[in-house]
């Protein structure tokens, strides 16, 4: 890197905003819950950037991370998701901060970012074919081939989570179609498949589960159950390995990446090792695809967007 | 194009050679059937090269399209298909064909060729990301990211056939797992999905499909039944759609492309405009994808493979 930049990660429920210098942050970020409209969500960041730019004003370039749908040019937002404040895609960052601090911006959407993050910093350091998969409340994605990133005709292409693995519909998806990975194989999903086959056995032969909510059985508490041997707990881990694989066969089958990166709150009850093993068997070319776990933090998405925009206007 | 080429097509079942001058074939080009051995394989090859350049000497280059996997660097046969000849990938084509004729040589997957002719000079001229997908007996592809193939780490990228459709098995793919794509909306999943659902209802309820042996139904029959009106025709044939479209959603999130081409024998049986309705509803983003009929004929593969090969050795 070789400019000093403003990097921020907008989400559905936080807002952080980092001075990242060299590739780290110089202290640590601004935190703020995102507020409910766009008008408070835009003031929060001209006066965060105003603040930053008072204390470090060799600030150049910023690099945002957000969630929703972003052009292919990395210039303004196009999609919103249904979290961000009414109208959210309508603010054209690009414009507000170039015109009113002479800064350079590049915006990229989150998950995007994160893979560019673990491609150029983290776990795939160097590898020109990988993919990020984001094991969350839903599944994202973000796809680097032949190290750059896949944005497809409009940018928003990468949105892995969206396969569907179902012929008759079963289980809609937040996207309101069926049947889709995420709604199986993301950390929601996982509650709602161990909802289901709870109550698809008495409740006294729910086990480790007897005792608990039925509509709020969570992925923590079936792996506590499945450390302690009970049957159900691992029976629902199981499927959700399985319901996992399902997704990664088909990326590794059209991508052939050296890796495919997992982050998010779920991979902690990934064994990658052997999930890497069971993949090898049923890809259809006689290649192996490395599993690792995100190592470009909690601030991924960010770093990422300040490494794009350092490409794109660093020197 | 810059140099005149031989193109050479290498299929399970025939083998194509031509001359080609300007993206068009000066004559008809030489059809044989695969031999069953290597050897004869590659003297088949030699003799009518030797054959070619005594005609046309000014040839330089040859692209070469085959059945199999090829390295990332378009040099190698690295995998082979079961209807190959035994040895067929130990073929070192291009160290051959440079040592014996002094030609440059590029090799390439005849799905990917087939994708990059569709690009260059077929349905999808112009178009800098855009997926065919050949329904034929399989299911093949070629993936162009931003104006290049999509080859992976090792080359073997592009198998969109082989997502997995459903979560407990039931269907074994000719690749050895089960429920692929490939296995439900290729032509021989349409003729066992149509044996299936025959199978599934009384002989005297078969209607169109009741004089027919069950084990030989085929997609004409079904299409001709439907034509005439008949219910479980017409069943079997949208069930087909709905698989076929499972597919392209998938391919349509992970790439947002500009098109998807479909080329290969199925495609007469798809309503293109219908199926580009349904697929455009079921996409995440609120893009629209063309579905596209392959134009580059035939002999697509062949000329892709020129194309590329062109594209490197060429002035």
């Amino acid at each position: 890197m070789t400019k000093t930049a403003i990097g921020i990660d907008i989400g559905g429920t936080k807002i952080y905003i980092a001075v990242i210098k060299d590739g780290k942050m110089v202290a640590e970020p601004f935190k703020f819950s995102t507020p409910d409209t766009k008008e408070e969500l835009l003031n929060l960041i001209t006066g965060s950037v105003e603040k930053i730019l008072a204390k470090y004003p060799e600030c150049q370039i910023v690099g945002i991370a957000t969630a929703g749908a972003v052009n292919k040019e990395g210039t303004k937002v196009v999609g919103s998701t249904g979290n961000m404040p009414e109208g959210y895609s309508s603010i054209d960052f690009k414009e507000i901060l170039t015109s009113q601090f002479g800064l350079d911006v590049l915006i990229e959407n989150d998950a995007n970012a994160a893979a560019y993050a673990e491609y150029k910093i983290g776990a795939a350091k160097g590898q020109q074919n990988t993919i990020t998969v984001t094991l969350g409340t839903g599944i994202g994605g973000g796809v680097i081939v032949d190290g750059h990133l896949l944005k497809g005709k409009s940018g928003v292409a990468a949105e892995v989570g969206h396969m569907q693995l179902s012929e008759e519909p079963k289980r809609q998806c937040t996207c309101g179609s069926f049947d889709c990975w995420e709604s199986y194989a993301s950390g929601t999903g996982y509650a709602i498949n161990a909802k289901e086959m709870a109550l698809d056995v008495p409740p006294r032969d729910r086990g480790f589960l007897k005792d608990k909510n039925i509509d709020e059985i969570t992925s923590f508490d079936v792996m506590e159950g499945k450390k302690k041997g009970d049957k159900l707990c691992q029976k629902i881990h199981e499927r959700w390995e399985n319901l996992v694989l399902k997704g990664l066969i088909a990326l590794g089958n059209i991508f052939d990446p050296e890796s495919i990166v997992i982050s998010g709150g779920m991979v902690d009850c990934i064994d990658l090792k052997k999930m890497e093993d069971k993949l090898a068997k049923e890809l259809v070319a006689s290649t192996r695809i490395k599993l690792l776990r995100a190592q470009a933090g909690n601030f991924a998405g960010m770093m990422g967007a300040v490494l794009l925009a350092d490409e794109r206007f660093g020197d």
